[in-house]
């Protein structure tokens, strides 16, 4: 096991789309996109690893073990937000190609029987800047997104899922692998364990969220000519929305809920045009769906308020409404043994961002792990994590990753009922 | 002459770019507008008038009745914005060719002297929609505006004014034609006439109007992971911003200001990612410079405690300022005089909008008339002119353009001094 292969790796990966600030931008399935997936293939290959792509572009890279037995997957996503960072997703797939490597050769040189497979997986279109939905290769793989269906989503420039992904040469036919288990690693995006010290997180539970589609729809008219009170102007409504949906989150304990709106589109905008139409998309977070039920009450009272006091019709309709997602208790213990093995610190801690382990918890055991972030940002050039940080957490994923593929998570010790234990706390 | 014959080409040129409800879009050099320019360029080629395109698009028809002598030219724009209505500018060009045509008839049967030729124009880009700034071809003409600079000018695709025009056909090299004066009628966009009972406007001034350039520069972070503390969120300061610029117009008397922010833009404009970066324009107008003054000062005060309060920087910068220009009062009397011939009810009147007429009132003696416009609305489909008001409008523009052939304009009468008096009221 070699660190310095590892850091070499990754700062090579970061190159790929790099931005001037350091950051990378590498949306799904771009041309920057392509190079990370070569390289991923590449690397694959060099291990005579099998390498397969799905009809979705996720891929995978299969390393047999146990003839016949199903695999543990770990891995995360290679691409990123428009100027986005260069840890998030990659720092999980290039750790997870280390950590199997690393099992690979304890099982050289340690006398064992593993259970299962092993195999790393680039999960498609993790981020859902360019395609929405997010989280969509691995919600495609656990069956909870139609394939048919995601691939004919266009980004802004009207090209298809489908067209993207020939267009780069990721539309693959491999069969899916059967899988026994899932492990991933991420950098945290908060600042809860910077702050705490601590550089190990065993993520619990994933926070409830929901978006909200708002369509405002005025009318338009001439800037210059049109009377200020004969006016039906989207974007001042709009405005007034994106207020409301930040202000919101007052409402409610400090740090309860997040409350956003990031994606905004307005027609015709034009700067002499009152315009027409302004599309928006509200993001709510919160440990409690209760929370995001009142928040969400609340937006859509005072929205109606809104469009009458401006004559206007606003259309409000729930969309990627995500459940609270409990990870199983045996997986929390096994990072918090693997962290103690190590000589790490660790925590238990949730995670208020989407990740494709959400996806794949679904469908079987699935560990989720963060490390810090500095100073908790994320989706943007600044997000950093230090090299220490992720040798240490490419450490505990090689450990999970032995125990899991020696049967350490088998689905059989996951039961039902504990996971409704847990979720009851 | 023939009212028929004009309605029908008017209601004609309205199916290039027609839209479902009524409407038209046929932004500057799409292949709608170059639809409408092949039908100008026959409608004058039938006739055997010259037609010339100049070197950025502005389209001539030429009538000689005096050879060698300089032209009375005639027109607005067939450009549209998007899902614009069908009179802004069409109306004003099929005015324009049908008076012409009325001018020719008259002198056939009438014996007179015209002292200059008589000639139509279609200016390229008055709406600005696609390629800002607006009131692109005549200002070129009139040398407000550098043509190299213009042709440069690129759309939200990267696409050149150079190009597009090039891709239409109609980037032309032909000479300008050397004018005595200028005429142009157009819908008001507002509802005084309507209001009045009035059949025309003799446009006597135009408002004071001014830009700003305003960008909000945020921090970029996810929307889930960020602690709303943390968070730098352009959108929400940008949405601050828009309120005001609305709401400044309260500062003054009713209908003394008008202002309001038509284009915006966000980036990276994920739904899942605080934005970094709003790119917003904000418009004022009034009748008052001191007016735009104050409430400039006014803006610009509470943005800066806006950007004070986000922790977060905001840059403004004034752009496409235009002073408030009066139109010469020998013109009014023409239009005046013209309309007691014609039995129509006139009045003066201001223009909110800016016109190609404003352009080329800084270099020749100029005419500008307004018809009603149903409901004061324009730049949208349910814009509204009824064939009564449309025909008495033509009758108007040939009565003003055979006075203006004979002389009734020429330069010498229209003296700086007289000029100073208007605007001294």
């Amino acid at each position: 096991m070699s660190e310095a292969a590892f850091l070499t790796d990754f700062h090579h990966v970061a190159s790929f789309g790099a931005t001037e600030n350091k950051g990378v931008e590498r949306q799904a399935a771009t041309p920057e996109d392509k190079l990370s997936r070569d390289w991923f293939a590449a690397f694959a290959a060099q291990r005579d690893w099998e390498v397969r792509v799905d009809g979705i572009g996720n891929m995978f890279a299969l390393i047999e073990l146990v003839p016949g037995a199903p695999y543990i997957l770990l891995g995360s996503h290679l691409d990123s937000q428009p100027l986005g960072g260069r840890f998030d997703g990659a720092y999980g797939v290039l750790a997870g190609l280390h950590a199997a490597q690393r099992v690979v050769e304890r099982l050289r040189t340690e006398a064992s029987t593993p259970e299962f497979n092993l195999a790393v997986v680039n999960w498609f279109n993790e981020e859902g800047g360019r395609f929405a939905p997010s989280i969509m290769g691995s919600s495609v793989f656990a069956g909870s997104m139609d394939e048919a269906k995601m691939l004919a989503v266009k980004d802004l420039a009207g090209t298809t899922v489908a067209q993207a992904l020939e267009a780069i040469g990721y539309l693959g036919t491999d069969v899916r692998p059967e899988l026994a288990g899932y492990a991933e690693i991420h950098i945290e995006q908060g600042r809860i364990l910077e702050r705490e010290g601590i550089t190990l997180g065993a993520v619990d539970y994933s926070w409830y969220t929901q978006k909200l589609d708002i369509e405002v729809l005025g009318e338009q008219s001439h800037t210059g000519a049109t009377a200020m009170a004969d006016r039906h102007d989207a974007l001042v409504a709009a405005s007034k929305v994106v207020l409301l949906v930040h202000d919101v989150t007052a409402q409610f304990a400090a740090e309860a809920l997040v409350s956003s709106v990031g994606q905004l589109t307005l027609e015709p905008n034009s700067p002499i045009v009152v315009a027409r139409r302004v599309h928006l998309v509200a993001d709510l977070r919160s440990a409690s769906p209760q929370i995001v039920a009142e928040a969400r009450g609340s937006l859509i009272a005072d929205i109606a308020q809104i469009a009458k006091d401006h004559d206007i019709r606003i259309n409000v309709n729930d969309f990627d409404v995500r459940d609270i997602q409990y990870y199983p208790e045996d997986g929390l213990e096994l990072t918090e043994k693997v962290a103690a093995n190590l000589g790490l610190e660790v925590r238990r801690i949730r995670t208020m961002a989407g990740h494709d382990s959400v996806a794949m918890n679904r469908i079987v055991p699935t560990v989720m792990m963060f490390i810090p972030s500095v100073d908790g940002v994320s989706h943007c050039e600044r997000e950093f994590t230090t090299d220490a940080d992720m040798l240490a957490g490419v450490q505990a994923l090689s450990g999970v990753a032995w125990e899991m593929v020696h049967g350490a998570l088998s689905p059989r010790r996951n039961a039902g009922t504990e996971l409704f234990e847990v979720a009851a706390k």
